[in-house]
Order: structure tokens, then C-alpha cells, then sequence
């Protein structure tokens, strides 16, 4: 199947229009008319080639969310109609100790939704900025929100799990005091997550002019990450933080404000690496510095159930194909609240 | 009680013969005749003023081990005659979170055995290079090893409890794959604590001519850390390494060694940091880079009990306490197999 989708020919090319193809369904595989993908910044990561091995043309998005079109034969939980979502990962070795635990992200024949190798045409994984994507069943998700919410629920399927995971991994929940370190899209997903959690959840940014932004997505305190004293207010009291910011910044500065035993965890990795951080603020107090990333299929389920019985949904732009290379920019520059999201329907116009 | 000890009036200053005086038993205290002292790196690190605010005079020591002389009114586990230790701490606010949970290592009013603020004389601690210390009952450690092994008794105060509080706490023990980096006062002791517990034991070093030492100590492989191949045979294996090295090194050669959900704990803090470590090694296998303090008293007393019963001590090259400024030396260039103890008798002759 040819389908109209949005990529770059070069690193340095803007994304335009193109047509690329799609596989028939195998017996397995579940056909999908993608409605709306989410834009994440490892989308322009990739797509300029600021990562390594970036195949081109590429194709990025793995936000997707939309009704399925076609089922193969032994796909026994989607059948045509059904609103469905597609994460990080389309595919994975399936035989793995991670993939028996339902860690299909962290096994390590993963095939992200992007830039992977697979037997399709033309050899890599083509992501969501397109019409349609086929999936194994194992890697569809199931959306239970309502229709309307639909293009909200996008950005869950990248920015809501890489917050969700480490969340549950480190119990936030209620009696934990929970640390969300930059408001942007992952971030403002933490939030919301942390909070609906029932943890006590503090946002930190570096701009006072966040402050009632973060409170209104569910933060019961802000502090300026720049203003010492009100750092100091909160000095090993957290049970875990989780810290979206890719930036190199000074992790001390967060690590003492860890409780004994208390956990920081990075889910964006900068270019050039973090001051080093004072092993001393680990020895002291038992703390871990950690990463996570995105999360299994299972847990996805798990974080798209729970957002949709707690009316949980990404803040989000609403833009048309043509202006994803502005939506880049304005990423760039933090002018988003809190995530674009393509109107997939706009690709084929 | 006027009592002989070791230790220096400045940091350039070599240690040298002293008097000092400990209190008299209060109705809590243990009176303890010190037997045999071990010889730590932090000993160097404070009497020489490479940490801060050292007091002087200042008389190191906190693998201290030796026989109960009086107990007062109210001490109920102890009595006269006993084998006792006493480790890193003789004192804490007994009331916090971590003292009720017996992690008094973490209590933020934690008095360490030397060089730490106290009412008595001279108004900050002095430790185990010394004829006797006064510890209130708490602080105070059953020894249940026959008397003949008491001077190798002495380093599992601090360099044993010190590798088994993580080894506990990130659960080794059989089935499970463990790092132990550097073979020196800790790591010997990392090795032989972790294989006792049933781990598979892999020891690292800079240095082959430690393979056969590390192999009879207890590890199940042997890998020279300058070597590649060596180093790549382990990738994404090990369940937890304990890093006892306190020079800045590599971890970034380490953490890939750690499987999924893997843990490094550092357990030496360098006075320069270490290079810093790349932050997709921690995001990609959700690794915890961790540090851990000596460890808490019913701890302590556990591990002191295991090794009694598995019959573990240290390796240990016993001195007199003239020797002691030599073996500082000694220790610096690494040139002791493991532990230097100071047979406390000495200090008086």
C-alpha cells in the first residue's frame, strides 16, 4: 500500500511531503489509519541527524494514534474500527528475559518506530508522520478514551509512558513526595501522571512565569531551580525525581534534595554530558542516579487505562503536515504547550 | 582515664605517641579495652587533612576491636570480659527515621569515632589508635569469633561492613552475577563477603598479577579491567558491582557491564570526580549508578555474625604502633595484603 507521509531526504533538508509503502498485513499484523501523530524531540533529533546512523528518507513519529483498517488472521484483540495507539517500538525479539517481563523497550532486538532495520521497504522503520502503519497485534495499544480526546492521547504513547515507567518503577503514589524537573512535554506528562498517582508532586523549572502553568497541571508546589533558598527549603525530602531535561545541567543540585534512599532519574540524555555529579551525595545518603527509558508494551496499556479513567490527556497544538518544520522550531525554542501533534488527515491535502 | 594513643597535632605532622582521656561509664556506656586496631584509608585521608575540618590532635581509628573492662547500670547486652567492636560510629540522635530503622550510618546527627563534635575531652571524638574507648551500649558490637582471630576481626568494623551493607541491600546471593572493582582493604573483603553469600563473584583489577590473589580469595573470574576483550565478555551481565576504588576512573566501562535494571555502588568517594558518566548508559538498560555509607549497627552485627559463622575475617599484616606512620605509606602505594592492624598492646611499651 503507497501512503502520503512527511519526512527528509538529508539532515540538513527540511521535511516535505513523500510517499512511502506500507506491507500487507501478515496474520499477525494489525493495519492501521493513523489520525494523529504526536512531534517529540527525538523526532528532530533523528530526522537532522544530531543522533548517529539516521537513514534517509526519513520518517519520524512515534505518537500515533488511530482506527484500525485491517486485521490478519490470528489477531485475536483489534478487529476493524477499534481506536488503537503505536508507541516507541514495532517490533522486538519476543523470546528475551525483557520480553517474557514485558520490557519489550529495553530488549535488545528492539525495532523502534523510526530509523530500524526491518525487512520492509525500503530497509528502516518509517514512523507516524504518515497515513497508515502495519504492526505486529503484540505492539498495538488499546485507547479507551473518547473519540474526541483522540489527537490528546498521542503524545501519551511516548511522553506519558517515559514519565509513567519510572514512576511506577520507583512507587510514586501516595505518602511519596515526587520531584517533576522541567516543564516541557515530558514533563507536564510527569506532572499530570505524578499527581492523578496521588503523590505530592513538586514541579522545577528554571522560569517563575511557569509557576501557575505547573500548578494547574496538577503540581502542589514550584520551585525555581535557580533561587538557592527555595532549593534549600527542600533539601532530602524527596522520595524520587524524575528529570526530563536533556540539557547538561548541575544534577548535584538536585541529588541532596533526595531523601536516604531517594532516586533520581534521567529520561533525556544530553549531548554533551552532565557535570560530573559529587559521589559524595550518593555515599551519604544511599542515593541512585538512574535512567529509564520509555516503557514495555504492557505498562503502556497499563498508563493509557489509567489516563482514560482518570480523564488524563497531553496538553496539546493541533497543526496541519505543512507546518511541521515551524513546529520544529518553535520545539526548539520551548513555544509549545506542551506538545504539537500532526492532524494526520492534513498529509494527504 | 588517662589512656596512651597514636595520633598527630597536624596534617604535615607524622603520628606520634599521645595521652588522651576518655569518660568515665555513664549507666548506658561500655568501657573497652582496645585489643587491636585496623588501619583505614579514611584514618589517612582525616589525620592529614585531605577531608576538611580536621581537629587537632587527632587520634584515627574505627575497626576497633578488644574486651569489655566495665559496663554501667543500665547496660543490659554486655558484660566485663566480652569480645566487642566498635566501627565508624559511636553515637547518633537515636530518635530520627534511620535510627529507628537501625540506619543510624544515615542519621543526619550521626558521630563518627573520630573527629566528630562531642561533650567529652577534648570536645571532638578520638578513635581506636588508642588503649581504650567509652561507647554507649548501642554502638557497641558483639564479636562472636574465637579470640585467636581477633586482630583480623578488626577490619570487618568498617571495611566489611562497608561492602556488605550494598551487597545486602541490592540482595546478592546465589543466581545473581557480582562485580567487586579493586582488590584492596574493601574489595577483599566485597570478594569474600559476596561469595559467601552465594553470588557468582567476578573481581576486577588493573593488574593481572592479582588474578590468582583474587581467584583464592573467592572470586569465580578474574577480569583485567585495561583489557577490552576481557572487559566485553561481560557486557550487560552483572546484577551489581560494588566499586571500592576512590581514584576517578571510568564507570562508563563499568555500568555497560551491568545488565538491565543492573546497580553500581560506589563505595569510595574520589577527591577529584570522576569523568562523567555518559547518561544513555544509564537510560538504555534502566541502570542505577548508587553509592552506600559503611552501614547501621544491627547491620553491622549481622554481618559480624555471618562471618563468625562462615569463618571470614580479613587478611591483615599486623604492626606495632611505632610502625604506624610506615604503614601509611605502605598504604598509599597499595603495598599491603589487606589491611594493616595495629596491635594495641604496643602503645604503651
Amino acid at each position: 500500500m503507497q501512503v502520503f507521509a512527511y519526512g527528509a531526504h538529508a539532515g540538513d533538508k527540511p521535511l516535505e511531503p513523500l510517499r512511502i509503502t506500507r506491507r500487507d498485513p501478515g496474520p499477525e499484523d494489525v493495519q492501521i489509519e493513523i489520525a494523529y501523530c504526536g512531534i517529540c524531540h527525538s523526532d528532530l533529533h533523528q530526522v537532522r541527524a544530531e543522533w548517529e546512523g539516521t537513514k534517509y528518507p526519513c520518517v519520524p513519529g512515534h505518537e500515533i494514534v488511530g482506527r484500525v483498517s485491517a486485521v490478519g488472521l490470528k489477531v485475536t484483540g483489534f478487529a476493524p474500527g477499534d481506536l488503537v495507539g503505536v508507541g516507541c517500538i514495532v517490533d522486538s525479539c519476543k523470546h528475551c528475559e525483557e520480553c517474557a517481563e514485558g520490557l519489550e523497550n529495553y530488549c535488545d532486538g528492539v525495532v523502534g518506530t523510526y530509523n530500524f532495520p526491518t525487512p520492509d521497504a525500503p530497509g528502516w522503520t518509517l514512523g507516524g508522520y504518515s497515513q497508515a502503519i502495519v504492526v505486529h497485534q503484540r505492539y498495538a495499544l488499546r485507547i479507551r478514551h473518547p473519540e474526541a480526546q483522540l489527537a490528546a492521547v498521542a503524545p501519551l504513547l511516548c511522553a506519558g509512558i517515559t514519565t509513567w515507567s519510572p514512576l511506577r518503577h520507583w512507587n510514586a503514589g501516595p505518602g511519596k513526595k515526587v520531584g517533576v524537573v522541567g516543564i516541557g512535554g515530558l514533563g507536564h506528562m510527569g506532572i499530570k501522571l505524578a499527581h492523578a498517582l496521588g503523590a505530592h508532586v513538586v514541579a522545577f523549572t528554571t522560569s517563575e512565569s511557569k509557576r501557575e502553568a505547573a500548578k494547574s497541571l496538577g503540581a502542589d508546589e514550584v520551585v525555581v531551580s535557580s533561587d538557592a533558598q527555595q532549593m534549600a527549603a527542600h533539601l532530602k525530602s524527596f522520595d524520587l525525581i524524575i528529570n526530563t531535561v536533556a540539557a547538561p545541567h548541575d544534577l548535584d543540585a538536585l541529588l541532596v534534595l533526595l531523601k536516604r534512599d531517594g532516586a533520581m532519574t534521567l529520561v533525556g540524555a544530553p549531548a554533551s554530558p552532565h557535570p560530573s555529579p559529587n559521589v559524595f551525595n550518593l555515599i551519604m545518603k544511599r542515593r541512585t542516579l538512574a535512567g529509564s527509558m520509555i516503557g514495555g508494551i504492557p505498562q503502556t496499556q497499563e498508563m493509557l487505562d489509567f489516563c482514560a479513567e482518570h480523564g488524563i490527556v497531553s496538553d496539546i497544538e493541533l497543526i496541519r503536515a505543512e507546518h511541521i518544520n515551524e513546529a520544529f522550531e518553535r520545539m526548539l525554542q520551548g513555544d509549545v504547550k506542551y506538545r504539537f501533534v500532526i492532524d494526520n488527515a492534513t498529509l494527504a491535502e
